[in-house]
């Protein structure tokens, strides 16, 4: 899979994976949605009902950065199989204008934006420092 | 979601995302197939098709034990979100007879390996730590 695969394959997705570093410096996972801009990644907090502990994701980003986002494809024929993967920085965003911009593309992106559900922020807009990517067939 | 809920709704899932940390302490991210015995969950490198890349997963749990593992469920309809996560402690196994129990545990669950698809090693035996989930209706 070419990089310009692996983008537009990531860019069509409705959800990937985030990957931080937690407090502790292990690994913390969590689904999100999120919208493409170039090679920016953007995600924001959303009234989604939550737990305190959801809100790692912000504070692990506020205390280092670096992250990694992962698409992938599962199907029972595994010569189906696939993923895309975008490693960068994250910067966190409080304030507008950064955060309207932000709002703006998930909504364009996810209609359950104003049915129900509202961003709330912080943003997190991920600058894509590296892709990788895997397939079965090469 | 209750642990018992979590641990059974990520047993039944067919994939997941594993989350290790790299050698610079980035987080690093890879889809993986597995099997749930207990309070363990094994993986192996099989034969699919890899990049040498590919085996930053074990050579991070070498380094690092600490891992996590991701099963999501997303649906357009936002009140039908899930998650399931086990952070825990990985043991990698290059020998007999560790690696002969997951290969099995395996092969049972995913009929794909015997149908082209050869389970190699090393296996990763995950032992779980700790439970956490999340799901849109509480």
């Amino acid at each position: 899979m070419t990089e310009d695969e692996a983008r537009a394959r990531f860019a069509g997705a409705r959800v990937a994976v985030l990957g931080t570093i937690g407090p502790e410096r292990a690994p913390h996972l969590v689904p999100v949605v999120f919208a493409m801009d170039g090679e920016r990644i953007h995600l924001a907090v959303d009234s989604k009902p939550k737990r305190s502990e959801e809100l790692a994701r912000v504070s692990n980003l506020r205390r280092d950065p670096r992250c990694s986002l992962l698409v992938h494809g599962y199907d029972e024929d595994w010569t189906r199989l696939w993923w895309a993967r975008a490693d960068g920085r994250a910067t966190v965003t409080d304030a507008a204008p950064g955060l309207e911009r932000t709002f703006a593309l998930l909504r364009d992106r996810y209609p359950q934006y104003g049915q129900g559900t509202r961003a709330i922020g912080p943003a997190m807009v991920v600058e894509i420092l590296r892709w990788s990517s895997w397939s079965a067939l090469g």
